[in-house]
């Protein structure tokens, strides 16, 4: 396994644990067209090899991501004027951050945020789709986009009311204002607060609790058909899918020694790989066109 | 009004409250094919009677449902294998867990579960369409599926991540963790917890809560309405669906009583039954097909 | 701007934030079809007019808003009967409660409601489409409809249970009980609770902090956004949607004043306005038709 070097990402895998560092400390890990495009790649990376289970995310330096590296001025958001930058020219008509979001919701990996500090604009939107959010004490906040006479992004208009319920996702999108993270934790935008130096060693050790007893490919579909049927208008579609998990699954070498483990009282070694076993009645990373 | 008797289940009604205890102690309530032949009979059977007003769900013995019976070991679930078992040999297509939810979540009667014990797999995912629950404090819980190699099954997918929300939703079905009623309580996945035998008792009496001031027809159309629009896209979809029921319902018999009672300030006696009184404009209890 | 004259409401603007009061106190503000009319009149004036950037609604004397005016006695939901009263005949036909909420969902500025007193009925109903509910600590709520022989009006069904998760929902319409602003805010129905005389202010402080640094196109286009995908199946939807946002405001104005005032750190001044500058690109007003 290469891990692949990245100029605005520093990526790691410890153990099973991959951890997605944001690495642009001197601009306070501001996202640019880079960063996207690494991050697309990094989660393809971490999908791709069975020896990444959980994906941790998190800044370098004090800040987790302050926004949109805003060094264009004024002009930043100006895709018309800004059209020719970067590898595509098209990513003017495709949203940045939920291009991000996007590849996040199809990860077959869990994806936990570790928010070491600010995360303000694209820095908090980006982390919605993640499974969870732990938080050091003095991180901060903010969906600041109508301050900047912007609207959210990032798909954050489906992500957010989900995350926190509607009112709280209305406010604070409304007022655009930086908060704490005790009103985060408060209003369940994060799980849990942690001191600054427990905060790493605390995502480390709930990404293993994700891992370490589980089978890898019973994760990844459930993490797909969790977030799937969250937007699904009937149960009825999630008794259609999961009864044809449960028989796809039923009869397989990581159920046998699922049960067989339990009952032995003994820990279970899985054999299934994520790679290889994904069962191919369903589209575990499809995604509707984007036009 | 004759109680049907079962051999996993035992079914009593008192007062208006049929009580549905999950009777296989020495299992600790294991769920079987039986089991789920007669959890289905059992709500046929309280929807069918205007005497039921409302159902509590609970547990013989020191368990609510200790989860799917292992007693085919490392076969449990491999349904090809097993196919010819029980009545239905098509059962292996249609996960039997699944079937039970969706049964609950038709049915036109309040439904409580009461959680005396352990309530894990199929033991707590069939309670995610009842309406309330309810724990005793010493009650444990777990979405165990990723520590057996299986996946979430009985349309939880659907139903979990709108009552505990997206993150607790994906955090408990990843790490398959056993966890206590507080837990429980703290995020959601139940109401309120009880002492131990200060439960039933407590249950029954939300139970007589929700039927003794209210209209039968009334609750069971909202029973309905309430669950169908927890997926539907756009407010309009309710809209359209209450401006009919209140048409239908705004002249009846039950509303000319509802409205007189609670001007006169006396206990209102609404004749409407939900045996022969519910508005025929809508499938109550339909449901889009299996396949 | 003509402030307009109303009989069962009052409505001021000052500052920028207008309020709209119930004001039938002598009927604790029941609510009634010349009431209907006259709120779906303010709120097509609140979005008309640029001076104003947020809506609060408040009820006169003790009462937010006592339920449905039962001057009618048994037939009060008897629209056959009744189905000549009003200027449309076909009233009937479409739930009152529903036509306001309906409108308040399409509103281009936020809504707060204020909740003074007793919000019984459509009182509190016609509140779930606002944004956020702030309450004063003796504010009683009830969704009574069960005790009245009819059911969830006002789109209810639809909005209730993403406001304060489906178990409550279930478990206030099926009992019908009156409760606490303390029940009310350990569920998640309003925002925060405040002294008799000080919520009014708290109410006023919010709206302008929604406001004051706030860009009111942003503002509008986050609104529409939020809800609409509240109930979308996939966030595809929202990515699309976004996507599009996010170019046709980016080379805008207000982004251009958002960006460089941030840097300057001085105050915005966004020029844009909602009556002429929204993105043309989509409906912001737009709904599925009734039938």
């Amino acid at each position: 396994m290469d891990i692949p070097a990245f100029n605005t990402l520093e990526l790691t895998v410890d153990d099973g644990i991959a951890t997605l560092f944001l690495n642009r400390p001197e601009k306070m890990n501001a996202f640019n067209r880079e960063m996207k495009d690494e991050l697309l790649a990094a989660f393809d990376f971490t999908d791709q090899h069975d020896e990444v289970r959980a994906v941790i995310v998190t800044g370098k330096g004090r800040a987790f991501c302050a926004g949109a590296d805003l060094s264009s001025g004024g002009d930043t958001f100006d895709y018309k004027k800004r059209g020719g930058e970067g590898a595509n020219p098209d990513d003017a008509h495709r949203d940045g951050g939920g291009q991000v979001a996007m590849r996040i919701y199809r990860s077959l990996k869990p994806v936990i945020g570790a928010v070491n500090g600010a995360a303000v604009g694209v820095g908090i939107t980006m982390q919605l789709p993640m499974d969870v959010r732990m938080a050091s004490e003095d991180a901060k906040f903010g969906f600041v986009f109508s301050r900047r006479g912007i609207v959210n992004e990032a798909a954050s208009s489906w992500f957010l009311s989900r995350v926190v319920g509607i009112s709280s996702a209305l406010e604070w999108c409304f007022t655009g204002r930086v908060f704490s993270a005790a009103e985060a934790k408060e209003r369940g935008l994060v799980r849990s607060l942690h001191k600054a130096d427990e905060l790493y060693p605390a995502a480390v050790a709930l990404a293993k609790e994700m891992v370490e007893q589980s089978a890898p490919v019973s994760v990844a579909v459930i993490r797909q058909m969790i977030w799937r049927m969250a937007g699904a208008e009937h149960p009825m579609e999630a008794h259609k899918l999961d009864s044809k998990a449960m028989k796809s699954r039923g009869g397989s070498e990581d159920v046998k020694e699922g049960v067989m483990s339990f009952l032995e009282k003994r820990p279970a070694v899985f054999p299934d790989k994520v790679s290889r076993d994904l069962p191919d009645f369903f589209d575990w990373q499809g995604e509707p066109p984007f036009e």
